[in-house]
């Protein structure tokens, strides 16, 4: 009995989750969270939080219920709010309209409220169950949980390479290391994360636009260059913000000129101390006040190697193409020096393959120490 | 029915595969053959060819089958031979039995006795179906056919790397790239082929001793060292061939006292020419007379980068261990030089995936034009 609820239980999450996980992309800084209403084994309601300002999940699915959320059961894949914000506590509302009890997969990040949804629906007298498919509903919300509780974005380091690790020829020629679905899915991840990260190095030779083109649109992410001397020519595709906005990092050693006249084109440009590299606290911490939430680095192997040595990444997409460059002279994902021995290499964790056409795409987490910076 | 009748076949030389498969690593220089005999829908004998000079797959399932034989089906992976070579002809063993119809796999390698078998069998008035899962049983064979064809061993390339390329720390330490369970399918790998291949630089950076251990034992292949002057360390474990035969292939700058030093102990030297490095083809030409049919290219990225230029690399397997060890300065599988440009990296076909414990193998086939050197 108790496995058939549980089984039920992890079947109407399931449906909460994918609701939740379809709006990925246009929530921020604001979680995704979907929720279903259930009475006697039926769909009553389902919800999903579309947008910052928008209702809660809880709300389009209790009132979709209408006089049906009585005696029912609420799945949601996030712990309800308990206190007012822009829009009244969903904790009252589930009550207010009858529900007998509440499923939830995620407790609320932050340690100062987490529970407290909880309680007040327990307070009322709802029963409510938590953990369901937890863990799958506290990754659909990583970057947002990490954001909540550091008040760093969460960075994703996304390379492309060939079976023998090259990202480009030793000309810098990388078009293209994987094929067409692979190369839709990282347009998918920019309109997934609200920031792409690149180096200068990475725009001077490739000249990217780092926008979503997909094919029914998306949003483009805000665009973060890190130049420590300000580089960036004023004619390159980055500079143009009227597709998307652009800052740029770069350090005290950077000409106040050139700042102005990127101020000019309307680039925002950030000095984060006197160098000789960009701090890479700062910029993160400076991102995370702004509220971003999630970075997505398309950099290259130089910055790859300060971003993993300095345990700034918190999750790696890998995408091998089935194809051997070669070359010793060729560049690698990732660069800068080497521990001097295999075993202290850094490994990644619950990990997981995905096809896309030819290609794979490896994803892990890093086991790791302590941020450095 | 026809439909029918193909799954009921495919089904039997399923069984007929799994047996020549079981034999991978002690049939050679023989292909793998597995032979099932049916009627009525049941199993009434079954064989596999175990070794050279052994009896044939047919022979031992149509002795099983014994009187069953009479008015039965014949699945068998490769076409019966219809010589007389150290045994009798599978085809007139096959006829004096009374098998009725014979299911081939893969028709014989040799375009020139290619359909004897099978024009034998239907003269004396059996039913012939030929291709079933033919394809499986081309590849099941697929280093023996090559050698038939071209008289070449077929070489497969194996490297491990991490999911940024690098085989080793710029010290060259590479214990360990993959785990335990990637390491063991090595040494299976190494029981599945007739030689191993590896250049000096290896020999003297991990002093690898190439055998076989695995805990139900296995069979040593011959071990083959690229050494253009004889650098070859007297005292190295591959110079041990108490273990394992071991062939030095060098030039005529190698010193003929160095040659004679190495000969004392039983290592085979043999000289492709004036150099400056050890000619390719007159290695493979060399292996593949000698009954050599499959080659297992345990090499490093400047050896690797040589054998995939020169086109002698027939299938590719690569270890990918999820861990990052970053260095401009750690080298990578493929080294040499490379293509100009990444539309230009050499593709692979026919790519499969499959995991050992954290790692990933992925296997494919180079896309190749013409073999040079």
């Amino acid at each position: 009995m108790e496995e058939e609820m549980r089984i039920e239980d992890e079947r109407w999450m399931e449906l909460a989750l994918s609701l939740a996980e379809s709006a990925r992309g246009q929530t921020s800084p604001n979680p995704l969270v979907g929720a279903v209403v259930v009475k006697d084994g039926q769909l009553k309601g389902s919800g999903v939080h579309l947008k910052a300002g928008a209702p809660h999940a809880e709300v389009y699915a209790l009132e979709m219920a209408g006089e049906e959320a009585r005696g029912s059961t609420l799945y949601v894949t996030l712990e309800p709010c308990n206190h007012y914000g822009r829009t009244p506590p969903c904790t009252e509302k589930t009550i207010r309209s009858g529900v007998k009890r509440v499923v939830i997969g995620s407790t609320d990040p932050d340690s100062r409220v987490s529970g407290e949804g909880i309680r007040r629906l327990q307070d009322a007298g709802l029963s409510v169950t938590v953990g369901v498919l937890g863990d799958r509903c506290d990754r659909l919300n990583e970057a947002y949980f990490h954001h909540r509780r550091t008040g760093f974005p969460f960075v994703t380091l996304k390379t492309a390479v060939t079976l023998d690790g090259k990202t480009a020829a030793p000309s810098g020629d990388s078009r293209w290391v994987t094929g067409p679905a692979a190369r839709e899915e990282v347009h998918r991840l920019r309109h997934h994360h609200d920031a792409v990260l690149v180096g200068i190095g990475t725009v001077l030779q490739d000249r990217p636009r780092l926008t979503v083109r997909l094919p029914g649109g998306g949003s483009h992410p805000l665009r973060v260059v890190l130049d420590s001397t300000l580089r960036l020519p004023p004619d390159t595709p980055v500079t143009d913000v009227r597709e998307a906005p652009t800052w740029v990092f770069c350090t005290d050693r950077a000409d106040r000129e050139k700042e102005r006249g990127l101020a000019d084109r309307g680039v925002r440009v950030v000095r984060t101390g006197p160098g000789p590299r960009v701090n890479l606290r700062q910029v993160f911490r400076r991102l995370g006040e702004e509220g971003i939430i999630s970075v997505l680095a398309e950099s290259g192997g130089e910055l790859n190697a300060s971003l993993l040595r300095e345990g700034w990444v918190d999750k790696m997409m890998v995408f091998i193409a089935p194809k051997i460059l070669g070359g010793k002279e060729s560049p690698t994902a990732v660069e800068g020096n080497a521990p001097g021995r295999m075993a202290d290499a850094l490994s990644l964790k619950e990990v997981s393959i995905r096809s896309f056409g030819e290609d794979f795409c490896l994803t892990g987490y890093p086991k790791k120490a302590e941020k450095g910076g």
